[in-house]
Order: C-alpha cells, then sequence, then structure tokens
C-alpha cells in the first residue's frame, strides 16, 4: 500500500512525525508537506511564484519532501510530479486542534485531503480537540484502522474524510460517529493596535464557542467523547437554495 | 442600501472600479479589498501577522480600504471591525477569468461570498469568462440589477451567489440559468525548470478542458451563452457518503 503524508503545521511538526509512524507497517508512505506552518490556509495554492522541494531527514534518516506551498500545492505536487505512482490513500495531520463545524472550512489539514479526493484519492484528515501538543497515539492507531477497512473495501467515489478526535485516552474514547459538518463558527473579534511606529494595525483573534451544533453533527460528537468521521465533497451547490430559484425570473 | 465591494486582484483592478460605478447609484457602496493581488487564496485567513488598512483614492476621491490580507480578511475586518453598521450586501469582483465547476474552490472571489454568507449577509462573487481584460459593464449591470431583485425579497437565508458570465456584449448574452457547480477541473501539470543558480523549481501550469460538464451545471450555461447563478453554501458534508457509512462498524 502507498500512503502520502502531509499536514499544515509544517513538515517538522510531531503530528505527522506520529502519523508516519504508525502507518509504517501499513507500506510505503512518502512525506510531502509544507517547509512551515501553513495552518489556515484553506484551499490556497501558489500560482505566482514558483514552489522548491528540499528533502528533510529526521533521527538520522531520510523523512520527506519539504515544499515552500500550502498544504494543498504539496498534493499537487507529490501526485502531478513527485511520486512515480499514485498514492492509495493520502493523510493529512495530525493536527492538533478540532476541524469541526463552519470552521473547517479554513483548514489547510482539511483542504489537503479534499484535493486528494478531487484528484480520485481517499483521503483523511486527522485532528484533535486540543490546543497544546496532545498525545498523538490514539488519533494515530485510529487512523490506521480507518486506512486498513478502507483498504478492505471503502466507499463507490473516493472520499475525503473529516477525523476529529476527543484529547482522551483511547479506552476513555466512547466510539465513533459518523456526522455532518455541523455550524459551529469563531466568535471573532479584530485586536485593533498601535506599533511601536505608531501605525495601527489589526490582528483576528477569537474563540470557539462551547454551543449545541446538534446530535448529528462533528463537533457534538467530540465533546460527547466520540470520534466523529465527516465524509466531505468540494461541492457547494445549496440545493435546497437552487430548489427556491427555479421560480425566479431574473430576465 | 449598504453594499460592501471587495475583490481578489487587489484594490486598484479595474473589474472592482465598474462594479462600485454601477453599484454608486443603489445606496453607500464602501470598498475593502486586498492591497495587491491575491487570486487562488481559496479560504485562507491572516493568523500569524497582523493586519494594515490604508486608505486609497482614485480619480482624486477617496476610494477605499486597502487590507494587506486575502479577501476572506477582507470580509471579517470589514463586518466586525471597519464599518459601522452591517452591510446589506457584500459583492466580490468583477472578477476576469471564470469561477466554475471544481475549480471555484481555489478562488478568493468566491470565498469572499462564502465568508459574507456564513456571516448572514447575502452576497455575491462576479466573475467573467475571459482572461484578457474584458468589457465588465454587462456585468455590472447584472449585478446592479440582481442586488434589487434581492432587495425587494430575497431567499430565505443568507446565500452565497456565484455568478459567471460569458463575455459577450449584453444584447448577445441569452439570459440567466440556475445552475449547480459543476466538476470541471484543471488540468495540471508542474513545469520542472532549473534557475540560474541551478537549482531546480517547480511551477503550477495548467488548462481548464472545455467539456461537458451536464446541463444544468455553471460551466455549461457560461458556454452556451448564459448568466450562470450558483447559490453556495459551506456545508461540505458528502450527504449521499454519509448515508452509506451508516451501515459501517469501525468500533
Amino acid at each position: 500500500m502507498r500512503i502520502l503524508a502531509t499536514n499544515d503545521d509544517g513538515i517538522y511538526a510531531p503530528g505527522l512525525e506520529a502519523l508516519v509512524e504508525a502507518l509504517a507497517p501499513l507500506g510505503e508512505v512518502v512525506v510531502v508537506a509544507p517547509n512551515r506552518e501553513r495552518s489556515a490556509t484553506a484551499h490556497a495554492i501558489t500560482l505566482h511564484e514558483p514552489l522548491r522541494v528540499e528533502k528533510v531527514s529526521r533521527n538520522g534518516a531520510f523523512f520527506g519532501h519539504a515544499v515552500s506551498g500550502t498544504p494543498v500545492d504539496c498534493v499537487k505536487l507529490a501526485v502531478v510530479s513527485l511520486l512515480e505512482q499514485r498514492p492509495d490513500f493520502i493523510v493529512s495531520g495530525i493536527n492538533p486542534g478540532t476541524n469541526v463545524g463552519t470552521n473547517a472550512i479554513y483548514s489547510g489539514t482539511v483542504s489537503a485531503a479534499l484535493e486528494g479526493a478531487m484528484n480520485g484519492i481517499t483521503s483523511l484528515a486527522v485532528s484533535i480537540d486540543s490546543v497544546e501538543e496532545p498525545d498523538y497515539s490514539p488519533a494515530a492507531a485510529f487512523t490506521r484502522r480507518f486506512i486498513e477497512r478502507l483498504a478492505s473495501g471503502g466507499l463507490a467515489r473516493a472520499t475525503a474524510f473529516n477525523v476529529n478526535l476527543p484529547d482522551l485516552p483511547a479506552d476513555r474514547i466512547k466510539g465513533v460517529r459518523f456526522t455532518h459538518q455541523g455550524r459551529l463558527m469563531f466568535r471573532e473579534e479584530f485586536h485593533q493596535r498601535t506599533d511601536p511606529q505608531r501605525r495601527v494595525y489589526y490582528w483576528l483573534g477569537g474563540e470557539l464557542p462551547v454551543a449545541d451544533d446538534g446530535a448529528d453533527a462533528d463537533s457534538t460528537a467530540v465533546l460527547d467523547g466520540y470520534i466523529a468521521v465527516t465524509p466531505l465533497h468540494c461541492d457547494l451547490t445549496d440545493y435546497a437554495a437552487l430548489e427556491q430559484l427555479k421560480s425566479w425570473s431574473l430576465e
């Protein structure tokens, strides 16, 4: 089995190392990841400058390819150019901090998995509900089990799975829930400050409210102690709105 | 009526100027746009550095606020901080080059409108099927008519409308079609080259295939000479896949 691993925290992030270690027994794991932190880059790609690729070692051995672009750049470059064969799966993470609710749309971790599915490759984005550096082993072990399950017979179409885990030891995680993307959004504010040259600047801050997002939502499952698995695609069409529009005339 | 105008080509782009001129008779139009080209930034936001805002004049008069961030940053900063009152509508564009099919997910133009809808404000992304600088007036006039229609009674929920026009004079445009986001994707390749210092670099290239994307798709409507209006939301859940997953066990 061939697996491409990437993330949005950069190739040196501990979550990526934990992921690669856990997946190594499944086959060949190739790492193509950003050369620095690129979180909140969503589905951005690099068009107006070239990409550079450097080989990176870890503990004295070759670890992977560091790319001067976004997570989506990494997936494209790996699939279109760097890898000799198409990967069977793409895994993005492990991200400290959930990517649930509406906020998932900002996530580089999630976008890398979406880009994989857009290229016809079943992909996983894996995140843990923790701001501090969490214990990655329950998430890494689940990712391995999930890929084994998918390899033995997945869905008909290549799908992006957005996987979010509670920050709990494996024996306290209650199970798996298949969920939809909820509506949870950051409660945002801009801090307006003055720099040492007395010029004004703005800096985005905010917090993720703990709110009831409905029983079947990703955020609710994680809060309840379950692993949330949400299948995503890249069709943004609001079909309910489209149905209403059919009676409109704009001529 | 209060309208916020933004884009992903930067505050100096002619498409934005044409948009603002066309909408001015409707009420107060406030421009908050990136200070430089930021296309293909998708839903990226700036978290790790501050945003700067500069006032920009055009033809001797104040034109708008130039922000050192992405289109989504501009919408957030405008709505949360810069504007004294919430806008009634947000318009993003006018973009030279369509944002149709799967490719819409990379577009900063489209993401600005999605961000508007996420904040409960009905928003439009407007693009023209042209690579060269097109005649913006048919798109500008349609945008004005569409906003007047929405102001007289819109959909129940704030929606992001992805509007794509053929590059045709107004009297040759055949009408309006309400469409879904098609599956058209760039056919991509990376150009591998060597720089003057003999180091390898990669640069993303590609072309948009002219392919049949189905009768109700955005790209097909534009090819057929119609204005494509696609309602978008930010729920990426693949509900068909979710239904299949309900029979799975991952414990």
